[in-house]
């Protein structure tokens, strides 16, 4: 049998990627150069996609004002949000999830809104009961940034904190299009050395072994 | 500014490992090490998700009948979606995805099911407007699998042809779990030079400037 194993330094890179990767939210406001730029978006589209529809499209954000409207309207559901888990959990909880920061917006290098694309329901391959497998392509290709990006030193951070009608609005998309993420991509001043999550007390991670069951589903 | 780079030949195996992947059908009956399942399983879990949910759960398929009985489902769902590839399409299409090879599932050293927790309505942070980032996180997860995967010289295929519903029935989840892939991992003789569906004529790659747009939707 040929081995397809890769060299055992080039194993450790691409578990050390995935093990440093961060969901990052707080950026240095220096520039990306251009050409790692498109090695990132290049990696991202490389993804695999069902029925390899490719329903990524990635609008990148260059205009400052542009920018600064889809900080606003991030803003607005983060108020909403802190009311929801007020209402759901406790007002204690509500005013823990008002400390954090949520996102990097306006200090980040390159910002990014990922959208489904329109056109969607003629791709019947693997989504005929499953439509939303559309989205499950377009993450992965989000991971591929986001390990590629690591591995280039920078940080990102998916923002899911919008309003998709709104956003899709203001950037103009068909009516069957979706706004899925707002990325922010850049340099960093330091990794976290857990998920921010964690490391602010927001949240405590659950072992692998609460994951897997096997042959049937168990109770954890 | 602190450089957090890493070095050129970690940088090029982890873009190897991203273009390198593929998504795989074609399987030899070998068992995979458990150490190295245990390493790829790791990975997933070492994916980021929306509020830090983890909403990702694994069931190893360890048992033959068991396998024998997604494979059923998987090929009932196969048929019906060849009818609706005809009924959207036409015939001459319905009779190409006929001919393609779907999955792996009775031949792949490793079958998993993969599936969206029960109880997920707990978790606001980052859903309340996108409830699906649940699907994004796992989606992140098994993107991580794959690429872990491909550098342990490993293929991996996700399958999404299936009703979720009668999967969820045979492996006896609660009302509120959902499976979204059943993953067949394993050593192949040798991985796809291009996508499968590329290679067979089923579809066309499109390239990274169709996808790209800025400040505004753009028709490309």
């Amino acid at each position: 049998m040929q081995d397809h194993k890769f060299s055992d330094i080039e194993i450790a890179a691409v578990y050390r990627a995935i093990e440093e990767r961060r969901d990052m939210r707080h950026f240095l406001p220096l520039p990306v150069a251009p050409e790692i730029l498109t090695k990132i978006l290049q990696a991202a589209h490389h993804a695999p996609s069902v029925g390899l529809m490719q329903p990524w499209r990635f609008i990148r954000i260059s205009d400052l004002n542009m920018r600064k409207s889809i900080h606003k309207l991030v803003d607005e559901e983060r108020i909403k949000t802190a009311h929801a888990i007020g209402e759901y959990e406790n007002t204690a909880r509500m005013a823990e999830f008002s400390r954090l920061k949520v996102e990097g917006i306006l200090d980040c290098g390159e910002l990014f809104v990922v959208a489904l694309c329109d056109k969607r329901e003629q791709h019947i391959f693997g989504r005929r009961t499953l439509p939303e497998m559309d989205l499950a392509s377009v993450s992965c290709a989000i991971q591929n940034m986001w390990l590629a990006a690591r591995a280039e030193g920078l940080g990102m951070g998916w923002v899911s904190i919008f309003d998709p009608i709104e956003l899709a609005k203001l950037l103009n998309m068909p009516n069957d299009a979706k706004p899925i993420a707002v990325l922010c991509l850049g340099h960093v001043s330091s990794f976290y050395k857990e998920p921010m999550l964690v490391e602010t007390g927001w949240a405590i991670e659950k072992p692998l072994s609460e994951m897997v069951m096997e042959n049937t589903w168990q109770k954890l």
